[in-house]
């Protein structure tokens, strides 16, 4: 089928194909042979409306594997298995006929109380840049597009749809869209979705700046921008700012606005051009990768697959005493609703509806070769009473009495976190902290494990001598879950985001969620581990942690640069234990002494190694240069600072096995002068400082009074380094002689900054 | 003598009015009969430079009395004394024929490694402007003008000529501005100093915004704006602004300047009348006060004033077992180089030199009875051998051990703080903690006593029981901390700013000073003792905290609105102990529930009480109303919100003894709506509301889909209120029957809007 080109195509037609023709589809445009395609909620399985369904289509969908959510996936910190995840969702929405999978959601995990942070990936941009690059990718492979979402500094559900994310130019930049940035360049998704928010008080859907400067002259972004589903405020001054299409259907209110636009001259038609172009290159796209996966979809093997990522999205937070994993004869009592009945999803347009489920009761049933009994020892249920609260808890106690080891589930009620809304604190239902609390007093052997896909506070961390973090795991979670508590998976997720101790240590605790449509990200760069490293705060468990069943040794760190002028680092990882494991290895960088304030640590590159007991490999970690790069507010670009760079290769970014350096040359930068350039800045240039040397001189040297009023051992002229070259008239002007007039002050501006082009 | 009106004068000689002749002079007029008036450093004490001195009149100066610099004197929380420093302040400057005197510095400490914190009063609003209005009063009855500054948000040294106070409108008028709008308000100062900082990117020297909307459009400041020395970026810009008064000479070159800008028509002549009006206006209160206090000083009289405002401005931190006040007759060990050489004043232009000068030592030994030995301890100089260190410790270690109680004295040297700088960390000396280690092991009995201008972290403090936090006290801080000592005088000062237990607990941390000349205020309104509080974090000593020799109860709280609307809140106070003595009763409000984010306590009203052993008095507290509003950044203005307010009467911010509350009545407020408000915030309009109740239930109720994909017990059209009503189409479109039409929610917003009027 050959599509047209946009010129054989009417000014009405062509505003009809940049917006939804319904909830899920494009426009048609029958006359010209342009089909309608269809696009789908994601990110982890496919929300595909059901034939027939509620008038909106969002209610009921087609079964579908369920994934386990980013918060999972990304723990895995495998970029392998996010590619081949990715292949398995392409290959669903393929065969579905599915053009574009609504997803990945690669957002910023600025706080714990987003209530959608189990759609995204990580606190660090970084992590969530290279998995979510790798998902794009997996995706892609099977001709089908993927939704980059929500592009930008989008980092909390309450007034999303008006409120300002006001961020300055470094966090927004090397924090909130690094890792867009990451997956554009590395894998051009077919759209990328704009988000709700407003940024910096521009609403994201209508930013000229976000959608087309940075985003396609920038960062060379190919394909086609959509609105996150009703976030067009101005459909006029969306599409002029690089808006291509609006979702859902505007009922053609919005089309007849654009059409108005053009024909009153206040719109150039050309806008328009563009944006219809790219709803047909989207198109010709899903026409060219329509049935590239075939069919029909292989429910077992998916669900093995998904059982497969759950298991490496466990992360072991701690396990003292050795008492995971679980001896399979063992006396076992399952306690806590969740094994019964699991969270394995969050709630709002990524739920899904999974082809099958499994439990961590049935999963722990069918590897145990003991005695497994069962409590519900809570109830998730809104209404409770005491009375039923202490049955279910007394219950819990006597099988955990009875038991050789108590395994004690606990998490987040449903209604705790969604899409559409935000948590009001990061802690578990008392409830259940009251169980555990009796447990632990009838059986000090006890694994706690987690379902929850926001951080949840852990007050008993240091009462209970095994922790695991499920999250949510998708539909093969409870298997999964079985897995690794019984070593058939030796569990190697980590944390990619930090479980601080309080709520009230969070970075963005004092302005979160904002107030009246602002919201402030006062705490800048310093998100997550960037926030706690600098304030050096103790936290629960550190971002990168994760434990094994087997121990790992770093050694014979090394670095060097390559061709390119990125870094290569080499570290040789052993296998010093009894098991085979995986290892997730990561690299920080710092620069001491920079021009510029940076974190104490920030990962650049990270790499996970399968080793056998007693195996050694080494493993090398690429960090790209122009991950190294700050924003420079001075001259609006990245620039990468020259210096001896320090390199942590670190099991976690508390646990730093090795430290070296790596000379890095940096980028030429030099400022042009001004009047309010300090004299500092005037010495230091290199065509000015030679030949302002002496006339400063000799200003400085008329300065004693000012010797008088400083501190015994301070040098006041070093001082006046800060002052602007453009005011040093004050220092010089009608009673001390007029060493440095205006007029020499201006020449010499000119001379140095024409000498350096 | 008359002065002539603007009208009588040139262009050229209007110009030449608006800048100053030299460093301290304004400019004649010769042909007029227009005086040139002279300004002089302050703010604690008169600088005045001597005839014959350095060329740019900053070194020497005439002998005056140094009072408590502001980080004492602020300590007190004394009115009355404030008042009588500023008369006394006055009557130096008028002797000497001075016509303003260039203070008081009211900025907020918002870091505590602002190197001219010893120049501010506080972390809090309210005691910053309560206390320095009473300083300007005081100046001000004697004919002599002030000069508050420095305007505005000009809270750290480093980079101060150039960067950027980067503050949201919130903090900016709620915490940094506030204390300002006191004191013009209250005292109207002949003067105002604009800061050489940028506000938002704007110089504060050429902000409209800053010197003539807030300043007089709002706060109807009746005086006269002058730069800091050096302030001017672009001179035309400046008077245009706002800025009157040019400071120090430009040698002719700005006023030349302006003349052009007339001539060219850029610059409108009535703008150079205004300054011109306002300078004339000064000299005019100049001539009328002159010789107002008569004179010659007395020199004895105001040392005496000097050294009661030091004994009242000591902090007693700590005071375990009863250690303090020291018996006359016991032993005494006196060590530390400040008790011999004391600092008793900062660095920069408000150094001055004192009339005379006592030293703790002399103090105590003229009233102690019994033995005094003194041993140096350590060395402030920049260069010291270990040998030396050794020999001066084990020097004071000897006289600790041979007396009953070894009073210590630790501070910061000279060379750690001062104008023009900020510090790098808030530690005392290493050598300094190592000799109070060393002492405390031979004499457990030890007395610190602090000099200091910023706070400092006081790693010692669980380790010594007495405390004494002397600040930089003036020339008779000597005897003054003698008195305290002893008993003479029973301490009663309180911290004006918390004592935090590390540099990376304050709030500031992350982004102070700030880099390439913009700093983020990133905290926002949580400042000081409003940041602890919030995020429930230890501190060394909190803000408002201070012990007496006595002890004090509170009882019988009690509030009422009187008929200004503001809060009368009355609690009777009783001397519990033996001595008498003076006590600072702190009200702290906060209204729970509120509409916007509001600091856990934030101080509203205070005062002092002395007391006889056994009298109670009742004391009356008055919270204005207005100092209850927040700046409501939706309508740009001050609103105060209705409700119930906690009302804690306290000894301390983490010493509440009394909490009360009082209902007051809000300001009316009745947002216009727009297609951006939300569905809730229409349906709560009082008059679209009832309109638009049925459209949008029955819009709500079309919605099951989305209730299938939110979690059990959450209600989905809840959320939904959160949705602009502009954008309800996306709902109510092609596919569901257009209930809600966009002509619809137009009309009824303007019906919304012309109702309220």
């Amino acid at each position: 089928m050959t599509l047209p080109d946009v010129s054989q195509l009417t000014l009405e037609e062509k505003a009809s194909l940049t917006s939804g023709a319904s909830f899920w589809y494009t426009k048609p445009v029958e006359r010209a042979g342009v089909p309608a395609i269809m696009v789908t909620d994601g990110p982890h399985g496919l929300r595909k409306q059901r034939e027939g369904g509620d008038h909106l289509g969002i209610g009921d969908s087609v079964p579908a594997t369920c994934f386990p959510p980013a918060v999972a996936l990304g723990s895995s910190w495998d970029v392998e298995l996010a590619e081949r995840v990715g292949e398995a969702l392409g290959t669903e929405a393929s065969i579905e006929n599915v053009a574009v999978l609504l997803g990945p959601g690669i957002n910023i995990k600025r706080s714990p109380l987003c209530g959608r942070n189990f759609e995204y990936l990580s606190e660090d941009p970084i992590v969530s840049g290279v998995l979510g690059a790798a998902l794009v990718k997996g995706i892609q492979s099977k001709g089908v597009g993927t939704s980059l979402k929500h592009f930008a500094a989008n980092n909390q559900e309450d007034d999303r749809m008006r409120s300002s994310s006001d961020v300055d130019a470094r966090p927004l930049r090397e924090i909130y869209l690094r890792g867009f940035q990451r997956v554009v360049e590395d894998a051009q998704p077919w759209t990328v979705m704009c988000s709700y928010n407003r940024i910096n008080g521009v609403y994201a859907s209508e930013d000229p700046w976000l959608l087309t400067q940075v985003l396609r002259d920038e960062w060379a972004f190919e394909g086609l921008v959509v609105s996150d589903w009703g976030a067009v405020n101005n459909r006029v001054r969306g599409l002029a700012a690089g808006l291509d299409l609006e979702m859902p259907s505007s009922g053609g209110v919005t089309d007849a606005q654009i059409v108005a636009a053009v024909q009153d001259g206040s719109l150039d038609e050309s806008v328009v051009d563009v944006a219809a172009r790219r709803v047909l290159d989207l198109v010709r796209k899903a026409i060219a990768g329509a049935g590239a996966a075939g069919g029909p979809l292989d429910v077992d093997a998916h669900h093995t697959l998904a059982r497969e990522a759950a298991a490496r999205s466990i992360v072991l937070l701690k396990n003292d005493g050795g008492l995971l994993p679980l001896a399979k004869d063992a006396r076992i009592a399952v306690i806590g609703e969740f094994a019964d009945k699991p969270r394995y999803q969050g709630a709002g347009s990524s739920m899904i509806n999974p082809t099958r489920l499994d439990t961590a009761l049935d999963g722990i049933r069918a590897l145990a070769t003991g005695e497994v009994a069962y409590a519900r020892g809570f109830s998730n249920a809104v209404e409770v009473t005491d009375a039923e609260t202490a049955a279910l808890r007394d219950e819990a106690v006597a099988a955990a009495r009875a038991a050789d080891v108590a395994v004690v589930f606990l998490g987040l009620p449903a209604r705790l976190e969604s899409e559409g809304y935000d948590r009001q604190d990061i802690d578990l239902p008392a409830a259940q902290l009251a169980l555990l609390d009796a447990v632990r007093e009838a059986n000090s052997n006890v694994v706690v494990v987690l379902s929850n896909g926001g951080v949840v506070a852990l007050p008993f961390a240091d009462r209970v001598p095994s922790i695991v973090e499920g999250w949510l795991l998708g539909q093969a979670g409870g298997g999964a879950t079985a897995d690794v508590l019984f070593g058939e998976v030796n569990p190697s997720a980590k944390l990619t985001e930090t479980i601080p101790l309080r709520l009230e240590d969070t970075p963005a605790f004092l302005d979160f969620p904002g107030e009246f449509s602002h919201v402030r990200y006062g705490e800048g760069m310093f998100v997550g581990y960037r926030w706690y490293d600098a304030r050096r705060m103790e936290v629960a468990f550190p971002f990168g942690h994760g434990l094994s069943y087997t121990t790992f040794e770093y050694a014979d760190a090394a670095t060097a640069v390559n061709a390119d002028g990125d870094v290569e680092v080499t570290v040789a990882v052993t296998n010093t234990g009894e098991r085979a494991g995986r290892e997730v290895v990561q690299v920080y960088t710092s620069l001491p002494g920079s021009a510029v304030q940076r974190p104490a640590r920030e990962l650049k590159a990270f790499a996970t190694v399968a080793l056998e007991p007693g195996e050694t490999r080494v493993v090398t970690l690429t960090v790209r240069r122009k991950d190294l790069a700050y924003w420079d507010i001075r001259v609006d670009r990245w620039v990468v600072e020259g210096g001896e760079y320090v390199i942590e290769v670190a099991a976690s970014s508390r646990d730093i096995r090795s430290t070296v350096s790596v000379a890095v040359e940096g980028d030429p930068l030099v400022l042009p002068l001004s009047r309010n350039s300090s004299i500092g800045e005037v010495l230091a240039h290199p065509v000015a400082g030679p030949i302002a040397q002496a006339a400063i001189a000799q200003m400085m040297s008329g300065m004693e009074g000012v010797d008088a009023i400083m501190p015994e051992g301070v040098d006041a002229t070093k001082m006046m380094l800060s002052f602007p070259i453009g005011r040093a008239g004050m220092f010089a002007g009608a009673d001390s002689g007029g060493q440095i007039s205006p007029e020499m002050i201006d020449g010499l501006i000119a001379m140095a900054n024409a000498a350096q082009g």
